[in-house]
């Protein structure tokens, strides 16, 4: 066996072993195959595809490539969820202590952001004091003494798929379904759950484009989770849109806060629905009940306060401050104004993605420091009407503000008359 | 413009434009460009294609990649050939001497073997005193003066085709018709030639498979050709047999020197059909006189004598000692005995080129040196009858023969009852 003839049969549209995945997923991660082999590979793979058995057998090779969490000292069904990302998604921040206020343990590993793309690590860390490097041992008596922990991934969670993705990011190679499935699945599985529920988007901002792609990758890992034994649902929401109103690590920290403690005024209704939806597919797959039950229950715990409790119960376990979590004053701010009367059609999310990150709110690479309290706070969502002149938005930084990034904040509304 | 971009719109099957393909082409010969990006390109191109067009841009940009020969002081028309390269391919050898001595001129540019398919460069160079290393001045002057010269290919010649063949050669790539047909047209014309025969195999044993596919690489190359301003004819011609009789460098030169002097006791038919046919499409693209004219006058021209002289004029001319062509002992020899009686239905060429490149004739890596006596010499042939016992082949090394080599020399032949 070599990597050449490994190359040659997926080119031919042949399908590979499991031995043949194995051996290049072990040989490349030991740095014994060359990047611009996997790379010619990867392109095969992109445009020949996957069979199910393969995409199986590379998340499985990619799982065994490094560490694999041991959650078996904790109590009961562990659940986690997966969002192929979006901009101003706060989802986890919402969801894990609604679920851990419900019994369920929420053993959750969290990566930080890169690109538009924000990491609910940082979010978190924004809060003062707060840690998400634990000890396994704190992690898991956190989880079985309060249902709830989040940490970072360890350096060595399925380092296959960290020079994977370098690679891939360069090399055109990011969209393809069976490589996305096995790297998401891949990290999930190794993460310990039993239960994972998938927040698959779809629409102009995200991987997925269409409808019928986002449902072709939710099938591919839910296939994937069941051949390793995992209980797996995938829920597929439009992303065409920025989630609720803010854009921002620590802005999104309050939102979810205001959001649980049932104050709607600084937040929006797709973010409420959103969050009720991916919980209450949690609950249900991790209680068996049925759909109806796990609704109301999910809206109950939002509703009698117990969720904010956990909340605030996750952020002072982790040594964070709650006072803290409140809208800082930036050094400097713009607000964003409509340039026409009309209905706000679309506000464009790659854009806010863009400005977030010009403001200081994500990195542009793995060594850029963050602005914490940078981000951008809409106030026109798609679907309400504004008359020229209106705010529609509030931009935060401790830079200086440029034309540039205004312009771009303005870009991002489409507004029709 | 980005080489990220290029890669996605090869992905997507779109055409890529001249200037995109010149980019690429000039960053990755400066090396401005990463192989594992190259290389996922060409992956792309070798699943996904490239239109005409494409193919054109890419071989012009190849071209300007390095030094183009200006043969402008070389008066006439003229020609060149290729071969795609086959095991016991000594046509060049014939048909150059056969073309000058009818008055057109031979400005011919070779290249070293690798592997299994030897290089003219080679088996002149196994001739005492033959220089292939010619300034060029004296490239020039012979060539005006004797109509012919044969040398190394200049170390700028198409630097990009050096760096890609590298590469395609480890990443399952070589096998993609535009990027072959680029491949050779670029090195042809920047060797300046006005005029290119194309020999193209197929078969088993050659890199075309099927008629078609040689077909499609022969129209691909004189579309390019033509594109360029060249006359450009193929022919296409059966490869699963290795070409007359001796495999080995100084062996073939032997071979060729006997068949111009009408000796045909130590050569084949097949061989003596080809470069009458190579030599005649060659005269008709110099002249524009009609096929059976060119047919017959190139009989002629070995009939009388006069190709043999010429051969000989060109060997001495270069520095070569005609007196040392002639059959060599070498240290070790054995004999090749059919295993069975019965009919030689094919001589596997593939075997009988890994055989040569064993016992010397051959290099393995570009470092290898090569045994010049070494070779195989072949009595049977396919379509000849034989008993069990009868001798097929002889094998000439200086290095130990070893009981692998004779097995894979008898498995080259395939004698059906």
């Amino acid at each position: 066996m070599n990597i050449i003839e490994i190359i040659e049969k997926k080119k031919n549209r042949q399908e590979l072993s499991a031995n043949e995945i194995e051996y290049f997923i072990k040989k490349y991660t030991a740095n014994e195959i060359a990047d611009y082999q996997i790379s010619a590979l990867l392109m095969a793979i992109r445009i020949n595809g996957m069979t199910d058995n393969e995409t199986f057998y590379l998340t499985k090779s990619m799982i065994e490539s490094g560490d694999v969490i041991d959650l078996s000292s904790i109590d009961g069904f562990k659940v986690d969820k997966h969002s192929t990302g979006g901009v101003g998604d706060k989802v986890t921040l919402v969801v894990t202590p609604i679920i851990a206020a419900l019994g369920v343990p929420v053993a959750k590993f969290s990566g930080k952001g890169l690109g538009i793309t924000g990491g609910t690590i940082d979010k978190l860390e924004s809060v003062n004091g707060f840690r998400t490097e634990l000890t396994s041992e704190e992690f898991i008596n956190n989880v079985n003494q309060y249902k709830i922990a989040v940490a970072g991934q360890t350096a060595n969670l399925v380092p296959a798929d960290k020079k994977l993705y370098a690679l891939r990011d360069v090399t055109g190679t990011v969209d393809s379904i069976p490589l996305i499935a096995a790297s998401i699945m891949s990290k999930k599985i190794a993460s310990g759950a039993d239960g994972i529920v998938l927040d698959v988007k779809c629409g102009s901002g995200a991987f997925m484009k269409t409808f019928e792609e986002a449902k072709l990758l939710a099938d591919t890992m839910s296939s994937i989770g069941e051949k390793l034994g995992r209980k797996v649902v995938a829920h597929i929401s439009d992303m065409d849109n920025p989630l609720g109103l803010m854009v921002g690590n620590k802005m999104e920290v309050v939102e979810a806060m205001e959001l649980l403690s049932g104050n709607m005024n600084n937040t929006h209704e797709d973010l409420y629905e959103e969050c009720v939806i991916i919980s209450s597919l949690m609950y249900e797959i991790a209680t068996g009940k049925s759909k109806e039950e796990s609704l109301s229950t999910v809206k109950e715990v939002i509703e009698n306060g117990k969720a904010l409790e956990k909340f605030k119960e996750l952020i002072t376990i982790q040594g964070g401050d709650v006072s803290d979590i409140h809208l800082k004053e930036t050094k400097y701010s713009e607000e964003i104004k409509a340039v026409n009367s009309g209905t706000i059609e679309r506000v464009n999310a790659l854009l806010i993605g863009e400005v977030s990150v010009a403001l200081g709110a994500g990195r542009l690479t793995k060594e850029s420091t963050l602005d914490y309290d940078a981000g951008v706070a809409l106030v026109g969502k798609n679907g309400m009407q504004v008359k020229q002149g209106d705010v529609i938005a509030k931009l935060y930084s401790n830079k200086e503000i440029t034309e540039d990034i205004i312009k771009k904040a303005e870009q991002a509304f489409v507004i029709k008359l």
